[in-house]
């Protein structure tokens, strides 16, 4: 059973993946291992090399589990969290831990191995952003569960084991401790200002143009001014929402145009960079505030794009201070004038 | 004139680093170069390819920026913080920012390109840790810094450009944002139960066993309970003590051991892996406490070393949650028993 541990001095719960199993030899000869086609898990026809499907997208006619798929949800044959039991805490010493129960589960973008997200129609795009807020709400029942990650790893150093496109969620009982403390740096602003921070942010960027990569009638791209990568960007909703599940229709069809014109601008001015994105949306409700919350008001959920251009040294490992050789204004006047 | 930004919402500083001049398409082709021995900046008798030292050991009848040397401190040639200049804080809007004043200096380790750290002798090591001593306690006096981090870089993936053997040390005009919460963390424990957290941390492990992995007169090296990384190492020094500038020069041979032993260690076990390690020690004391501070008793500088065999991915990144494959009891047991 995998183990969540919390540092015992800064409060960062930890993952302790034993299932994963990967023991101290593994690491001496470990490289990437090219996948035949016809062992490749996500690919259709291969269905059965999967757990069972939690969701898909698939012609009407045909069966779960079989081809005919757009989009297709499947638990991670290796998940780090397990989604079977009780959740159950204890202290060790001075040490808090509790067992690793969650739900790790995989986005399959596509029936095609070679199609990348930003390559499909934008209906296809709006297709997997569908899957994410389906699979999200779901998941959101579970009492259990404090937080939904959804998240993409692009390229092998970004942490995509296999080429197939696809993105991944994690639910966790605990809400990790960056976004608690953006959750409390937006509830401070907003007690302070009665703003929600994220609105004034998007009203200066307009403002100022400097750092903006691309809008459109429901969203707003732009390198964040403090950005720790080159070619970092956030994309902000233009109404105020604190969970991306809550994202009506309409906007999934605009967000689909806006993470394919901003993916498409980053794949053609760095030569298909290896990249993460990361959802950011609000905690499950009962996890963490009561009835004189502000969330609604003072958090609005959004998503960042991870260029993985420099190297995570430890200086920024051990510091969290990340030091970043180009200005968000000179990344932002690239990707700008990057025509799609 | 490199720049300092502060995240408006979880306060964050970064430093945006214009002056190493990487522009967009500079990431396109960027590959590892290889270096000619003429050319390596930090090789003995290529003294005039570095800025002038700042310090040095070297023999008596030598001369500075000369041949002669064992360990050579010198200023970074690429800084992301500049020495020269006042520091100057204003606000763009909601944004907070200071011009890039700080030091960045690199630590020589040895004037031979091929001997690693952990192959020196201890008096050797010893050296390395006296100038670390050095440049902090000289830097510590510049009341614009507020906090001096020294940190090596070992392997192109870890972050090292540069092959031959070096350290690094930036002083910064901030205080990071993960030593301000590890200082924090270290302050509430204190104030809730009077007792330093290091302390207790030392007693727990040193009790249960499981995780240790090298102990001598001076210092404790452990796999912490709730380690990001396989193999991640804790060393801890035995007497109470907030900052690594107040090392007395017997500890100074007893870390050299410490550092020494836990390296080859690793370098065993893992076949020359590539890994950080930082010191973590308290802020220049004008920095963040009056009278009432309880810091020389709260918190205690020590060591930690990353060794860099998992990928850092999205996940990691955009939460600060870490999912590690290898619980430390195993990494701990593992490293225990290789002999050095």
């Amino acid at each position: 059973m995998p183990e969540l541990r919390k540092d015992p001095i800064i409060g960062r719960w930890v993952i302790i993946a034993t299932e994963r199993g990967k023991r101290p030899s593994d690491y001496v000869t470990a490289s990437a291992e090219a996948l035949d086609p016809g062992k490749n898990p996500f690919a259709e026809g291969n269905e059965h090399l999967t757990p069972p499907e939690v969701f898909a997208f698939r012609d009407p006619k045909s069966k779960p589990n079989s081809t005919g798929w757009q989009v297709r949800v499947v638990p991670n044959k290796f998940p780090a969290l397990r989604i079977e039991g009780e959740l159950e805490k204890e202290g060790q010493g001075i040490y808090d831990m509790m067992n690793g129960i969650g739900a790790h589960e995989v986005v399959i973008e596509s029936p095609n191995p070679d199609i990348q997200l930003e390559q499909q129609p934008v209906e296809g795009v709006a297709r997997v952003l569908e899957a994410y807020k389906v699979r999200m709400q779901d998941l959101l029942r579970d009492a259990r569960f404090r937080y939904i990650l959804i998240f993409k790893n692009f390229g092998r150093q970004a942490g995509a084991s296999i080429a197939h496109p696809h993105s991944q969620l994690i639910a966790t009982p605990v809400t990790p401790k960056r976004v608690k403390e953006k959750l409390a740096g937006a509830m401070h602003y907003f007690a302070f200002k009665d703003r929600c921070i994220f609105e004034d942010i998007l009203k200066q960027e307009i403002r100022e143009g400097a750092r903006l990569v691309y809008e459109n009638a429901g969203f707003v791209a732009f390198c964040p001014f403090a950005a720790r990568f080159p070619f970092e960007i956030t994309i902000l909703p233009r109404r105020q929402s604190a969970y991306f599940s809550d994202i009506h229709p309409d906007e999934i069809l605009l967000l689909a145009d806006m993470l394919k014109v901003t993916l498409q601008k980053l794949s053609k001015a760095l030569n298909q960079p290896q990249y993460n994105f990361i959802i950011h949306t609000a905690p499950a409700r009962y996890a963490h505030h009561g009835y004189w919350s502000t969330i609604d008001q003072d958090y609005r959920w959004h998503i960042e794009i991870l260029p993985r251009l420099t190297l995570i040294a430890g200086f920024e490992v051990g510091t969290g201070f990340y030091i970043n050789p180009t200005p968000p204004e000179e990344s932002a006047k690239y990707l700008r004038e990057i025509p799609v």
